[in-house]
């Protein structure tokens, strides 16, 4: 295959100095310099509202676009590339933007994010990245702490994304439950049907859990929500006392702290009681919710979480870091080496003394190779503290009550539900009064889809019982009264133009 | 549980001020000057080899400095904090690092990487990441036509790591052979049990798939491997042959391209002829060496990969990029969406007649919140070229080969096989001649361990048929031929000390 001698070495002597070149540590300062300026002028620009918040073209133009670049054949240089990729991004940090629960981030947090990726560290693997997992280790003890658990006896492991963490978190309930699944696979025998609870509104990953692991998804069992949407306890009991003739062996129950589509949260200590009556692995979904744990005045929106088994939690949704930084705990430190095993003597040494496995993460994350994922909360945790987070939490909760108050005084609009979070939905209301329903869907499902085209608002919407509303979740920290009040106005006119069209719907 | 009317407004308006300071663009550009102090010192200083490669001091002294800057009380400054996380961390910029399948990443990459995360772009939703996600396609696109595939018939999405790609390849080849296992879960039958075929020498995930899947980790067959640790096909045949009267439903294939422990690229052409034979989905676990395909000159180890159904491909070990942006390939496009399914109408929704499934990678992938994981390869192609990338691993293939050339010459060291890539394993062998086997591992998993806590040198070890090896992995393009020497040298002074210290194993 390979001829021998001194070839090799007279070779990559001649190429090392061009390639040092791209290692450059000056060169890398020049361009570090100009993510400076791009930078600013990209946060100024959205916070000045200059241009839309979501770009305007096709994917096919953007893809076209990205293509060209990368085929140009020639050196390009680091600001204009920089520049396209932030311009035809969508502009989060714009005041206007009100929508999915994915946070303008704390630019900071990015800049920290940046230096794991710049070094390249392994957080599953501690000697990789030995302060990238130790910053990992120090956030878990804070979070942990606000769960209510003490140290020492829980356990806390980074991984990318709440789906991810929230499979995880079944697994690990599901070999714990079934001692063989992990080696003899699901179901052989033939008995009852592994299953697991959650509430109608629960996030699709819970369903996908069931498929992902072998249990299906026809055993997700899903618990009808109350008037606030939240799973109802009074009928879980009833599933619960007959699962077991309708052959299923419900092992889990999924608590969702808050559910995706109103932001509602379970009665987690209610949930934890039935749990305990019937042996349950009890989980909770706090991707969303479990950040309002900084906030004194809204921290008992999680009551009964400590009595939680297992809980997923996003630093990159309600802790404003980038995408993806995400929390899996364990009550009980021990059952976090159950979701996994594996035989990797490179990595892992099994026969290593030095009881280092304790912190290489990787035993007990799904990732083999981990990005440093704490660095960006860890770094504005330690930079700004942790009030203020918890100002940012408190600042979105206050501007949804704002908005839902706007809503309230404004009788073109009405609002779903009051709102548990930062998340609420409503929908336009033709003046002329009650429409029928499907019609109503059908306008304000029009209205968001025009409002997105037109590119200078951004929210998003969901279905409540079959019909299409209107969705915000005030994310931003930037959003104030002003956006508020101009969001309504920017519906009202789109359904005039609406109107205008002959799409208004016919008035019953 | 909420007081209504003005009190939200006029609240958050007064602490709205204060907000702003954290989101501030000039504030920002200062941060980012200071990040550009910090990257230059420490790329600097890792290329001088000015520190040690591994920092010295015990996970509980890391941890316990993360979490003093955490509750320090008061505002810190970002000067300080970085310095600390790159001092603290492993310096893969140092050429004395040859350690694991992690890169020292171009250092541009991690800039472009940042933008996406400055800006948050959700790459799982089109709309949340027009750029980010036409980047992920337009690299796509490139990868699939190096793999020799028609644009437009096969998919690709990215995904973070390479478990993540390989367990979803896995889960799509399960759903499709086993049509009700995602809905129904799986073997409720009591029929023959769904297994996997992989070389004994695959990566620990292939086996975690099975597991987490609720195929089970027994119904991993593992093929010996031959001589030059590739799948043994002959023995691969017979197995097949006779899987079934042994209970074994062996629906998919596994081809490593290539293993962990020694680099070893299985035969992927002998391995497609089996799976058309026997009607196996072909999966290749390309995390490490798909990346081959950039270089005319090596990209014959890939022969066969055009066959595969899947691949899964890091950009974050041989495409030089930080972690974490891996790369899912499906030959036929229609077989991405049999991973998953999912009911989210406020993310994805099913009346949505724009055809924008197609752009929103959420639907094929673990992640809903995704990273825009392909800025940073997309970034370096434009700005530097393709060609740079493939000197990048022509260069790592070069001093590979200098390194056995090197230990051939060395009497004192022994290689345990012909590199194939870019890793090799070797052990120290003392003067005096040959040893007892035991004794010799011992004494080079000694010796790795003192090397890594002496902090210059990092290498890896694994073990080979029981044996403990010295490995590395030549990932670093600032290796060159004196730190090559420098490493022989380190290890010999390691041996006599420990010879000074009784530690000397036996001679047989």
């Amino acid at each position: 295959m390979t001829t021998r001698g001194e070839t090799y070495t007279t070779t990559f002597m001649k190429r090392s100095h061009d390639i040092k070149k791209y290692f450059s540590p000056a060169e890398t300062q020049r361009l570090v310099s100009e993510l400076g300026n791009c930078l600013e002028r990209y946060y100024r620009e959205c916070q000045e509202q200059k241009g839309r918040t979501v770009p305007e073209l096709t994917p096919e133009t953007y893809i076209r676009m990205a293509g060209e670049a990368l085929n140009s054949g020639k050196e390009s240089d680091f600001a204009t590339l920089a520049s396209m990729a932030l311009a035809n991004g969508h502009h989060l940090h714009d005041p206007r933007y009100m929508g999915h629960q994915v946070p303008p981030a704390v630019p900071a947090a990015a800049l920290f994010d940046v230096l794991g990726r710049a070094a390249n560290q392994g957080a599953a693997v501690f000697e990789m990245a030995p302060f990238g997992t130790s910053a990992e280790r120090a956030v878990v003890h804070e979070l942990g702490k606000l769960i209510g658990w003490e140290p020492g006896k829980f356990a806390g492991i980074g991984t990318h994304g709440g789906t991810l963490a929230n499979v995880t978190a079944l697994l690990a309930a599901r070999n714990i439950r079934y001692g063989n699944s992990w080696k003899s696979g699901l179901g052989m025998d033939g008995g009852l049907k592994p299953a697991i609870m959650t509430s109608a509104d629960s996030h699709y990953c819970i369903a996908r859990a069931c498929g992902i692991l072998g249990i299906g998804t026809s055993q997700l069992v899903k618990v009808p929500v109350d008037a606030r949407r939240r799973m109802d306890l009074n009928k879980a009991g009833e599933i619960l006392a007959t699962a077991r003739e309708r052959g299923l062996d419900i092992f889990a129950i999924v608590g969702s702290a808050c559910t995706t589509p109103t932001g509602s949260f379970d009665d987690l200590a209610g949930i934890a009681a039935l749990a305990r009556k019937h042996s349950l692995w009890f989980h909770v979904d706090g991707a969303h919710g479990a950040s309002f744990l900084f906030s004194d005045k809204h921290k008992h929106l999680l009551a009964g979480i400590n009595q939680a088994d297992s809980i997923a939690w996003d630093a990159h949704k309600m802790l404003f870091v980038p995408a993806l930084s995400t929390y899996l705990f364990y009550r009980d430190a021990r059952h976090s080496w159950q979701a996994f095993a594996q035989d990797a003597p490179y990595l892992f040494d099994p026969d290593d003394p030095s009881g280092m496995a304790e912190f290489d993460g990787g035993l007990r994350t799904f990732e083999c190779t981990k990005g440093a994922l704490s660095l960006g909360l860890w770094g504005i945790w330690s930079l700004y503290g942790k009030d203020f987070i918890a100002s940012l939490i408190e600042r979105a909760m206050d501007t949804t009550l704002a908005f839902r108050d706007l809503i309230e005084q404004s009788p073109d609009f009405q609002a779903a539900h009051d709102p548990q979070c930062n998340i609420l939905c409503f929908r336009y209301l033709p003046e002329e009064g009650v429409v029928d329903a499907d019609a109503l869907s059908q306008l304000n499902q029009s209205i968001r889809n025009r409002l997105v085209a037109e590119g200078n608002w951004y929210i998003t919407g969901t279905r409540l019982d079959g019909q299409y509303w209107l969705r915000v979740t005030i994310i931003n920290p930037l959003t104030g009264t002003t956006h508020l009040h101009g969001l309504l106005e920017a519906i009202r006119n789109l359904a005039t133009v609406h109107s205008g069209n002959n799409f208004r719907p016919p008035v019953t």
